[in-house]
């Protein structure tokens, strides 16, 4: 047998391919696998069985965004730990570029797998990912709203202050408890570190916010943005979003914005010393806030 | 009856609107109107019946562009001619912003009209117009085939030179007899002015090509665009395309490349004063050169 490329990976030796991917999130049921229903890892993980990397079936995958229905991914990463061949077949993970071409001819045209790499040691898709980087586009009036990208951005009828919105973001930056912005579930943290948030426009003059965080809970993209966006409207003032921060509990009238705007771009992961240390520390402190 | 804002836009004291559209052409048989095709005009002309800008019907839509089937566009014009209600009523033309809203609700997503407004003097849509800039995007394995993109990005398997490109094409700039990139149609002139070619790669390295001439016979962009991927990726060399056009005949190794990378991004006209003259001059041309 090969000597395993991540001994870090798991039981048997098994070999971790990292996987870069990108998807239109319009007609899935979101990444997570689910009975009867199209999702971005029921659709892959069908392809990676037909063409495995390794010598036999490899083990589910692992993503670092689990994005929800309708949420887009320009830079999703994911992992799955698979067998290698024995070396004297062929390398144990035989040109995985030409594989990546084969599972892309494979996939229908919104699932595009970008790069598949050996992870290094102590990589996890989920558990070594240092931050999360999303955007949420919305044309507003002022903005030209192109049919061309209206899978992918919220069309709002009032005219929104993008300054303003960065202004009352900037309150919510830092390590908080984003209770009021999440949906709860039992036992979990909903203590987070916000890295960035904030907006500009582009060349069609479409608001598109940058938000950038260690991890979200679910849903806090999206209620995020239903503040900011009745702030940037005129419907609340600007030192709102942070009064929604400090009652730290879901609020009604926090609106959570349409899937169709959102999408995940990047995921940064540490240097490839750190990465081991970082897993195990996210682990740790997820049972430790449980 | 109230003054005819645009004396030149024919009998009857009509007046002249200008129609400021985009639309996504992948559901659409293209522009022009056709018996049992989804079209552009055809959608439109539909909401404009329904809600017509004055009193009684307008006239047929007239586009400066007449786009193909499957190519997009984020800066169409068209302009319709159409009878004003009388000033006792209410303005002529009132509140054109508010019609296009109502347009808007009506309209399919993949068709947005981004303006109304009267034509100055002169104003033709399709005969004043000085230039139309298309753009077309390919996104070979340098770039990163982003699934959001798909229906206004060809995805090309070679390796594309962006700088070979734009290299060939300047022997293309000019006026030219450009009968080898154009379908032949009996007793109409090929002659162009070809005013920019150029391809840059955008920030997801997709190679984006904007070509602008003072208008376009049928198939020219994307014979235009055959020919530069053909150098691109190294199946021909840089002085191929300029030989092809000396050719002067239709080449049957010109590939016409597919219609969804194609976008009209805008049109240009010239200043108020120079309207009519233009419009004049241009009906004149296309008399003679038939």
């Amino acid at each position: 047998m090969a000597e395993p490329a991540n001994p870090d990976a798991g039981v048997g030796g098994l070999v971790r391919v990292r996987v870069d991917l990108g998807y239109d999130g319009t007609d899935f049921a979101g990444w997570a696998r689910q009975p009867d229903q199209r999702t971005v890892q029921g659709v892959l993980e069908d392809v990676v069985r037909r063409h495995p990397p390794g010598a036999g079936a490899p083990r589910s995958l692992v993503v670092a965004g689990r994005t929800d229905a309708g949420v887009h991914a320009r830079g999703q990463v994911a992992h799955l730990d698979t067998p290698p061949l024995p070396t004297e077949d062929r390398p144990p993970l035989a040109d995985l570029d030409r594989l990546r071409g084969r599972w892309n001819r494979m996939l229908p045209r919104d699932v595009r797998v970008h790069r598949l790499s050996v992870a290094p040691d102590g990589f996890d898709a989920r558990f070594s990912a240092l931050r999360r980087r999303y955007s949420y586009r919305v044309a507003d009036p002022l903005a030209l709203a192109d049919p061309l990208r209206r899978r992918d951005t919220l069309w709002h009828a009032r005219a929104l202050d993008v300054d303003g919105m960065s202004r009352a973001a900037l309150a919510l930056l830092g390590e908080h408890d984003f209770a009021a912005f999440c949906r709860r579930r039992e036992g979990a943290t909903t203590v987070r570190t916000l890295i960035r948030l904030d907006w500009s426009r582009d060349s069609d003059g479409v608001a598109v916010a940058t938000i950038e965080a260690d991890a979200f809970c679910h849903n806090m993209v999206r209620a995020l943005m239903g503040a900011l966006l009745a702030v940037g409207d005129g419907r609340r003032d600007q030192g709102w979003p942070a009064e929604v921060l400090t009652a730290a509990t879901r609020l009604p009238d926090v609106h959570v914005v349409a899937a169709h705007g959102l999408s995940l771009d990047e995921v940064t992961y540490p240097d490839v010393d750190a990465l081991a240390v970082r897993a195990e520390q996210t682990r740790r402190l997820r049972r430790l806030t449980r």
